[in-house]
């Protein structure tokens, strides 16, 4: 199996400026490196960043270029970092790729957070895409979601629409 | 969707106890309640404890109490967390249920340390789980394997058994 | 020994807001109270949060609450967490307070981050106040100041002002 | 101020052995290395590691290359990190050392842990070493003690032989 991670920045991936003292993206290296430094897994990977950005601030040019960074890349199975607000938009933009299968995830808190959900949502992409077959997903709050069948609630978590309750 | 979790020690449940200098199970509550705590589930779970063992220390009657724990439970979906070291075995006890979706997952280092691959690991069962059907399997190093188609290496690390390589 | 610890925001406290994208103080309760369950500490305290706010907001209002408030406190001993960057100045208001041995201290990255310098930190202000004398100090990157002796470098680093390197 | 600091082994600086299924001391670096990182400290200091064993392991000959070693640092200034249960027979083992600030220091959980009071402790230490005169202390549970006024409980925790309760 062979894994090809894209990371477009938000909260999973925010860090903190000491001399601004806010949160930001000035990161070494993207957290799905600690990740998976810790993940010890058994399965080929690559890194590759598209953007550092929260997702509200991604513009149209910047799902573009996921979009081509994801139709580029010949792996089969994709995992996508991103802010989890605009998660579905970006979904939606990549919707006519066929034969990809492609899991995008985030995180509430940050993963340099010692209370993170971000390796749990990592492993939840993960395990998911080993069994996965074709089609554009969302792996938040433990569930699988195919893009289009999922929303985001206030709350922050996501949840089927309604009356959507088929197995994937 | 729902997931009912059964513990029985292994690595991933591990505390360190100061008065004996060494590792226990001696812990208030077992490891999957802080993985849940943080993961901030979208789906119903209860956490049933029914071991507490090194999984090399798990006697027959202990698997025989699995077995028993898992047919007793009504929900389609369990994971089990296990030591790594006979997680095959109880694979197998286990392997005359039918009706179910078992998923036996672990960790290599504590989930009570700063770099621990339990969050990952347990995330990528939860993740396989929304996906798999009927069957047992083991989630391990972010691959998800049907408990008859891997094996342990010295190392630690769960592979394919040689020439099994088809997709879950 | 007893030690009075006086919460005012900063850094140190810090927590993640996922409807807002970015860092506040909602948190339940203040940093000082988890690095204080892990130290185990072997001495009597109590926590009496003041303000909560960078210290880059902190108006002469809050610094007269956190005058007031140390005044008021009996035991000899106060540790007050702080943000860094008016840590001086506040310092500076509370040096007419006499007969007692006042702290400050604070942290380049929130206790929240698996990378903190917050519990040594806070573990080096109460070391110091086991030892010090009556007198305002500031404890920040392992070292021990006078208040009057110590300046912020713009890299967030506190070192003693030139020529001050008599000891404590 | 220059800080040497000699690693000696003990709880804080214990791992975990995936294959062995518990703990050693085979890692790569000392923890006071990780804690030393965090802290971002401003003080010059360089790590020498004596031994790595349980406290209860050390022998004569191991303290008395303990006391060479501390003989031979020409710093003023040695924090030992030391396992919990011998702390006090090193200290006595080490108090004809003159002109020297020796403070010993451990932790109840490994500095691996997530929730550990090693880097309090070790604050604690290097807070106290910039303020105390020549002698030879133990530091924790957030108190700093002079040797051979104080005593280990059984719960763990260091308190002060009865009676003693002088400022240092």
């Amino acid at each position: 199996m062979e894994i090809k991670f894209v990371t477009t920045g938000g909260t999973i991936d925010k860090a903190y400026s000491k001399s601004k003292g806010t949160y930001n993206f000035d990161i070494m290296s993207p957290s799905i490196c600690s990740i998976l430094k810790n993940a010890n897994p058994n399965f080929e990977h690559e890194v590759v960043s598209v953007a550092k950005k929260d997702s509200l601030d991604l513009t149209e040019d910047d799902r573009q270029l996921i979009f081509d960074s994801c139709k580029r890349i010949e792996n089969k199975r994709i995992i996508i970092t991103h802010g989890t607000d605009t998660m579905i938009e970006t979904a939606r933009k990549l919707s006519t790729l066929k034969n990809k299968i492609i899991v995008l995830v985030g995180s509430s808190q940050p993963e340099r957070f010692k209370e993170t959900d971000a390796d749990f949502n990592v492993g939840c992409a993960v395990g998911a895409i080993n069994v996965l077959s074709s089609g554009i997903y969302i792996a938040m709050n433990g569930r699988v979601y195919r893009w289009d069948e999922c929303r985001k609630l206030d709350s922050g978590h996501f949840v089927e629409k309604q009356g959507q309750n088929k197995p994937l």
